[in-house]
């Protein structure tokens, strides 16, 4: 399944997608699984994927408003410096752990939706990086387990303020400005994905390839992600861990390349999906 | 006034101090404000306050279990750095702008709660420090209205994992095991602490004064920090800033002082409040 979180005719509801049009779940399942977070708390994916495929779909793709897959995850971890090319660029060196920050729920938007470029700061930079969803939650998940915790995957642009993000070694400020992470377009499960290691994620600013890598070049896979966190935190359903980005970030090109009001972002993930978002000066 | 979050007979309510007995506010008020965030939320500490002038107090607070002060921030920020003899002790050089990192709200503990060291570390250290909660969001709080931001002090206990704090650059993980944050005891409001800066924070483990300050000597006061961590976060009521903790950290110490099961901590600051916890090994 490929799920969205939408607003059709101001109302918030969750679907599965067919092609370019929406099966709408929430329009029966709503009162018991208010959104996609309440869904995965119960177990119900199964039960979505049943109804789905007795459901006719009922609006297009183009005629709803997404919102970001998950609008209210409780943790939202970022992964930093977890493809070589990147941690090249930065000039650090290996590290025998996953670097891990935080966002705060209020900085997600959806496919589609502005991404907001602060008016504090002309240092906006693009982060294409492949989310993780925590399905079932859990406290010292193996890695031989782990994969068992994932709801599904998604793009996430980690839209990052660097001279805030370096006013000090904690990098908190620079990643929580308020609509600065694009989380989208859908989340797709696990079974859509059957050769995960062979799938690319590709970043475009106005058309132009700027990052470009295989997810089999991610340092800290994703079974060693869920551990780690979960050996510190538990994870509960709907949780995002955004797993990190590779090279090419604008912030260390020469010149520097940062994105501005009206350019067009995407991360592109094969079998994943496609997240666009327009930048716009915030107001 | 000094607020309380607590349970008395299995129900969580909230009320103020009396001396050693409290006055449930939340007994009459509970249906239209669940909690003290749900109080800040619709501006209504004035409203409290009547109410507690007029009612008698009815819990012995010997015979109700405490809660952290306000149990579900939706942010949690923490500074770091932020007393000279701290800086001086992890030999940092001094910076122009806080450092800021955040906790979940499961690592909340209460007042006279287990506060738990993780089995999967010994090094497990105290910090104290004064925490401010938020009463009035907002956006770009200037310095000059900040303190109208605030509704209250706490102590809190910023329990750090050294090892998992210092695994890479980002301190996330040494700050995020369950229960290791202890807050409370109470929510004190500003006007019971009219001389702030004469106000002294003072920890102590197994009776030993382990570190002592001046609430003046806060590198960052209160007002910078409001006006910095608003310029990229929208602070919302019920939001929880730890405001850094003075040297004398058990790391820092030669030989270095960890905290262990059975051990007693407790941050105190005069006029604002008494933070006792037990030390215990995490189940």
């Amino acid at each position: 399944m490929k799920l969205v979180t939408f607003e059709a005719g101001g109302k918030a509801s969750y679907g599965s997608l067919a092609g370019d049009r929406i099966i709408d779940l929430g329009a029966s399942l709503g009162p018991r699984y208010p959104d996609i977070r309440a869904v995965l708390e119960a177990g119900a994916l199964p039960e979505l994927a049943r109804l789905a495929s007795a459901t006719a779909a009922t609006h297009s793709l183009a005629d709803v408003k997404l919102l970001p897959v998950i609008t209210n995850p409780r943790k939202i971890f970022c992964v930093g410096l977890n493809y070589k090319t990147h941690v090249i660029e930065t000039k650090r060196s290996d590290s025998a752990y996953p670097a891990i920050f935080t966002r705060f729920a209020d900085t997600l938007v959806a496919h589609d939706a502005p991404l907001f470029k602060p008016n504090i700061s002309n240092r906006f930079d693009f982060e294409g990086e492949l989310a993780v969803v925590i399905g079932k939650g859990g406290r010292n998940i193996t890695q031989a387990n782990a994969l068992d915790h994932i709801a599904g995957y998604a793009c996430f642009n980690d839209g990052s303020v660097r001279d805030w993000q370096r006013h000090t070694h904690q990098w908190t400020p620079g990643k929580n400005f308020p609509g600065t992470g694009a989380f989208g377009p859908c989340l797709t499960t696990p079974d859509e994905v059957p050769d995960f290691g062979a799938q690319t994620i590709t970043t475009r600013l106005n058309g132009e390839v700027v990052q470009h890598a295989s997810l089999s070049d991610l340092i800290f896979t994703l079974p060693v992600i869920i551990e780690y966190l979960s050996a510190f935190t538990p994870l509960m359903p709907g949780d995002v861990v955004a797993t990190g980005t590779p090279g090419g970030v604008g912030d260390k090109r020469e010149p520097p390349l940062y994105m501005k009001d009206g350019d067009v972002v995407e991360v592109e993930i094969t079998g994943i999906g496609l997240l666009r978002n327009v930048v716009k000066n915030e107001v």
